[in-house]
């Protein structure tokens, strides 16, 4: 068994064309143990905002914290603290903060290795 | 794409000889079309407790609300709000509350179809 915290776990910015303001934690994954899954951590800072992309696997996610837009192929849906979004393998999506506070999601991944 | 509110999900209450006041809701499952991860909320009420137990699939667990004891084969650790656990295959765990307030945690698991 693994223990820790959120706050001790190393975070990466990622600013590029396609993304704002948006940090990435491995919560659990492979250097813990976890071949199968992975827990991410994703916040986004005020006006940041995620790839608009698709991919061959899942988004299993959960809003922790603050207001953001999800952008789906038939336009975009506001999610708050507590709102549950699955996003099937090879659907576009995209996740931004629209708002002046940081907006933090949960999103979890099978480990495509 | 699937948007749902966390207090829209069916709460299943466990009591039973190995488990007391435990309340279980899966947030995002194969009702959704997530066949390979299930993403579960645990609700622990005072002085409630999971079975303390082993199984042939992982938990990956981030702590929401409260404070509760997690059961390990060594010994018991204290995990509060933003800790995180993962509990290996075949290996024997608890949690367990024993405050005076709810003990709230995700856990996720693959899905065993």
């Amino acid at each position: 068994m693994v223990i820790k915290k959120v706050n001790q776990v190393l975070k990466t910015k990622i600013d590029d064309e396609k993304t704002k303001s948006v940090t990435r934690q491995i919560l659990i994954g492979e250097d813990d143990g976890s071949d199968n899954i992975i827990m991410r951590l994703f916040t986004l800072g005020p006006k940041g905002y995620s790839p608009l992309h698709t991919h061959d696997f899942e988004h299993l996610v959960k809003v922790e914290k603050g207001r953001g837009i999800a952008v789906l192929e038939k336009g975009e849906q506001e999610i708050t603290e507590g709102d549950l979004v699955y996003v099937k393998p090879n659907e576009l999506h995209q996740f931004r903060n629209d708002s002046d506070e940081e907006f933090q999601f949960i999103c979890v991944i099978p480990n495509k290795k």
